[in-house]
């Protein structure tokens, strides 16, 4: 049972540091009750006007790309250094399997005893719109609570990495050693999305390999990946296992955000992520209005029918459904 | 002046090879004027009804890979072969600069003046909306008169390569020989969009570093374009000036409609594609409905406002409107 906390003791408990009230707060933002909705208000626009910002960093990779081992010992590099972290995760499978990521708690080991990092698993949805709403307020909720570090991580195979994207500063990717095949697991689009590619795994029998496959993805990334900062994608070997290149990762991070801040791509980036993501909920609302109406679902239904057997445009079903639609209401 | 054509004339005149009617049919759909719906619509669904399919091949390439005289080229070996050949174009920058693709006939000296050829300038719209939708309905009035193949060219440098490739069976991109540093010109996702990728002006000095270059983004692409067809996409040498390498594309073009003929993917796609569109226009048609509506136009911007300003969250200011233009109507 949820005791009864009320706003602005949330507000008092997360700018105060309390991790209870924090993780109570999340449960709270996360939940679809109507009754919950005004309180989670409340919070969020508290949160926000504190003006907070964290490091948001996503992080993804194919399955076996060892993405849990990094996030150990990335973040134990992170917390020994005095800096705090936390760590969320995208994971549109996980109403199915719930709660992979509280699975990968074990590969965690590091960082589940530090008091400098906080792991929450993922949100349970069953939409991925109503997942990235709450990955992202729970973002604001962090930030207010004041991590130094935000990290978003994502399964590598689906739309949940153009979620992360569009809320993060910094998108890392993580690759193995073998140089082009196995890539194929990745989905189209995501590599373009790499602000940082490292090739995880680059020890023992794999070095000579993975040198060749930074090499290798560093041209080709060369070919495909012109972004709209001045930022070349760095690509590089390290092994989450044995803890090697990791500091080398660190300046690349510093470097990277240094330079987002001075040219003002940080801020103008936030910004514009809140537009796309303005416009991604306007459209979800009205598609949602449209389709909890049932009629003009039978309607939808008819007309793909016709646009099948050449009877009408697409152009037309949806000038007659949007027509029907403004009837209604 | 338009004279008064009966839809029944458009719809005959079409079906029976009259290249004038066609034409007349072709600026009637592209008509923004209230009038002008109600025929279009006819002789669409009338055009629609017919079943006809010509092969949609989508040509894009950065401003110099030299698409006109490769699609004078490779039209002319077509209509030599005694196929008939429509060539389209989406240019978004033409309703500033007045019909780029009409100057280019100049540079489509064989095409021109070919009995088997049709070439329409590009659409002229203010909006991308309007030119997408007026491309796609021009194509299906080529279709039903009868052309075997359809080209829709773009200028590879923005949006109208979606648009293209939403509505083409197959998607071709030009590319120089220069391996790498001039590829920057095309635009981040369209190199994955590609089903066969040309290296144009592999002639002369250009040969080897032609070589080269195929070589090196054959081997990139295996590295981004996964794609839900089994087909791996050739990357070939062509010089569309000297009129080699042609007969290749030919073969290729071959073979790749016979493979998604033969997997039924064909059908897919075109269903697949119609369903897209659909989709979209809803989603046009809804927010421009949205946009008309002034009140929540001033409400937007107060509330983009508040949301840089860390007031308010987007999910919030996006349910605001949403029930405020739900109240309005």
């Amino acid at each position: 049972m949820r005791t009864a906390v009320t706003s602005d003791e949330y507000i008092q408990g997360i700018l105060g540091g309390d991790r209870i009230l924090l993780s109570k707060a999340i449960t709270l933002i996360e939940s679809t009750r109507k009754e919950d909705e005004e309180m989670a208000t409340q919070i969020l626009e508290a949160c926000l006007k504190t003006g907070k910002k964290s490091k948001r960093i996503a992080i993804t990779g194919v399955p076996g790309a060892g993405k849990s081992t990094f996030i150990n010992s990335w973040g134990k590099l992170i917390t020994d250094s005095g800096k705090t972290v936390a760590v969320l995760a995208i994971d549109p499978s996980s109403s199915i399997s719930k709660g992979s990521i509280l699975a990968d708690k074990t590969r965690m080991e590091d960082l589940v005893s530090e008091a400098r990092c906080y792991i929450r698993p993922t949100a349970s949805s069953s939409n991925l719109g109503g997942v990235a709403r709450s990955t992202r307020e729970t973002i604001l909720l962090c930030e207010a609570f004041g991590f130094d570090y935000i990290f978003v991580e994502t399964v590598g195979v689906g739309q949940s990495e153009t979620i992360a994207k569009n809320m993060s500063d910094l998108f890392l990717l993580l690759l193995l050693p073998n140089a082009g095949d196995e890539l194929q697991g990745i989905k189209r689009g995501i590599m373009e999305m790499a602000d940082i590619v490292l090739i995880n795994k680059s020890e023992g029998d794999n070095a000579i390999a993975a040198k060749t496959a930074a090499a290798y993805i560093k041209r080709s990334l060369h070919l495909f990946a012109a972004t709209d900062k001045n930022w070349t994608v760095p690509v590089l070997n390290i092994s989450a296992l044995q803890k090697t290149g990791l500091q080398e990762l660190q300046q690349q991070i510093d470097a990277y955000f240094l330079n987002i801040e001075t040219t003002g791509f940080f801020n103008y980036n936030r910004q514009q992520q809140n537009i796309y993501w303005l416009e991604e909920t306007l459209q979800q609302e009205l598609r949602q209005r449209f389709t909890q109406n049932n009629n003009l679902q039978i309607l939808k239904k008819e007309l793909i029918a016709k646009i099948n057997s050449n009877e009408i445009t697409p152009t037309n079903a949806a000038k007659l459904l949007v027509q029907k639609f403004m009837d209604k209401i």
